[in-house]
């Protein structure tokens, strides 16, 4: 039996951590918080990312990196991408054997164009790194929290590594597969949140279904455009990390990405939406990243880069979505 | 310009007339009710399919199939996969030259197994077609008469007939787009009420998003299987008339294919259901018509089949659902 340690207790991070919890595997969470570990530990609650949710009682946490990491198998970073490098820097003054490094999170870092597996890979000690393993699909903290049917994606080069992590998480609720393309599993995660913006602004600007399904569509396709690019396989995009992960984060509203996207759409700034949020909607940054690489990779991106213009350029919601559903004549881009 | 006769005074007919007749087409709908044709010419209502649309004031409508017929170059057939045979009979007496045809149903034919553009050859004079275009895509019916942002695509294995097409429908609200695969769109667009009834059941029995994305994703995969088998190109799959057309059928609540799965899952037989929607719902038919075709073409569509058993096999909505995810261990499907 694998013993465990989630890194990280936002929402995601403690979701998982619940279904291990459920699974009766020796999990430990992490805070940087003392105060988030006490509230887990004594109320069994995480009143910030899940106010409405009851947490197993022997979900435990802690805010001892030390006391986390002891005799782990398995290393579970469930943090924002932008926190990633400064938690593995801890992670190697204190771990002292190798293990199984799985991430949760959804973006590409700027500047290097990493996706998570290899920020890992470049920022963590070699001797540490048993394997790396993406966990990713279509999922609502919240419904895995509430025990309600989910699947998704262990995506590994290393198979038994991914069979490892399938093992600890499955149960009647949660279904896990595994897969080898870990580079279309990040892409897939990491892009679906820029076009997840895109379905919230149009919602926003006062376009209905017909316009979001378009969008969704053609932004499948962009995002294969880079996938492919970069070395992942087509067919994975069809796939729960792809074309399911989309479908959920662009059509319901508890998509943190959506509510800025519409938020957008209705007027706000970006600066007044991201203070209210108060969590880090990771779409922004990789929007930002994934621009500039795909001008670097010369891949014809028309959907982000619209998005980019909102989000940096004080470009017009409503001009943006117009000109992406062929209403305004400057551009055709959906033919 | 164009001359064009739409046959149907549903939902679907009423709104792509609207456009024509916004687009100043000499366009005139038929009805075989004529008080439905009355109340399109003298109060420019459809009270029944479109209940809260003011329609334009130059759309107009007859009773007379002899009338709608006269000097048209394109038939537009807006009626269910069902009356189709029916209404070309007609047609058939009365038409005197050839027009192209276009179709705008979503099914498949029973016991035939015929897409419907196949109907048309099958049953209509052949002298009076020049040529057969299938429009599909994202779009309800309600959101193009309001004039909300909307992407179709006008299938045809002749080009011209399909760019013709394109002319007369495209406005800068509603663009239509040209593509060769017919049959590609024809399968999409049929089977895509399948996987939205069973999106429908998986929300009524309480299954959330994440659930549904599975689902969603899973579906579109078997009717890609179903649609190779038949030469379907899979890439008009991952195209507005595939994977788009599935996404607003299936996230949608004024989807009637989803809200009748919807009903199914909460506990209603469907003879309850169908009874009080008073329209057609294209996917309970299709279900019959795939179910068995895919049997004949031994293709595995485990969505289909649960959903099957549940119209017609009184199979429970709840145990069906938990097949499909994996719940019940008597099937592993989602591997």
């Amino acid at each position: 039996m694998s013993k465990i340690a989630v890194l990280g207790t936002g929402s995601w991070g403690t979701a998982l951590a619940s279904v291990l919890a459920d699974n009766q595997v020796d999990v430990t969470m992490w805070s940087h918080r003392e105060a988030a570990a006490v509230e887990i530990n004594d109320q069994h609650r995480n009143q910030k990312y899940l106010p409405d949710v009851e947490l197993p009682t022997n979900l435990k946490a802690t805010a001892s990196m030390a006391t986390v990491l002891r005799d782990i198998d398995i290393l579970v970073l469930a943090v924002p991408t932008k926190a990633i490098r400064e938690v593995i820097a801890s992670i190697n003054t204190q771990l002292d054997h190798p293990v199984v490094v799985v991430h949760v999170s959804k973006g590409i870092e700027p500047e290097t164009n990493l996706r998570i597996s290899e920020i890992i890979t470049d920022a963590m000690t070699p001797s540490l790194v048993a394997a790396v393993v993406a966990l990713s699909g279509p999922s609502h903290a919240e419904e895995v929290c509430r025990r309600m049917p989910t699947t998704l994606t262990a995506a590994s080069t290393d198979e038994s590594a991914a069979k490892l992590v399938q093992n600890a998480f499955s149960n009647l609720n949660l279904r896990v597969y595994t897969h080898h393309d870990i580079i279309g599993t990040e892409i897939g995660g990491a892009l679906k949140n820029i076009i997840a913006l895109g379905a919230g602004i149009s919602d926003g600007v006062g376009n209905g279904d017909n316009a979001k399904a378009a969008l969704i569509t053609r932004g499948m396709r962009e995002i294969i455009r880079l996938g492919e690019a970069v070395g992942a396989e087509e067919e994975t995009f069809s796939g729960l990390t792809g074309i399911g992960d989309l479908i959920v984060t662009c059509t319901s509203q508890h998509s943190r990405n959506w509510q800025t996207g519409y938020r957008l759409g209705k007027g706000e700034t970006l600066t007044e939406v991201l203070a209210s949020v108060g969590m880090i909607v990771e779409g922004v940054r990789t929007t930002e990243a994934v621009y500039l690489w795909a001008k670097k990779l010369q891949i014809s991106m028309p959907i982000t880069e619209a998005i980019y213009g909102i989000l940096y350029d004080e470009k017009s919601p409503t001009v943006a979505v117009d000109e992406l559903m062929g209403r305004q004549k400057k551009k055709r881009i959906l033919s």
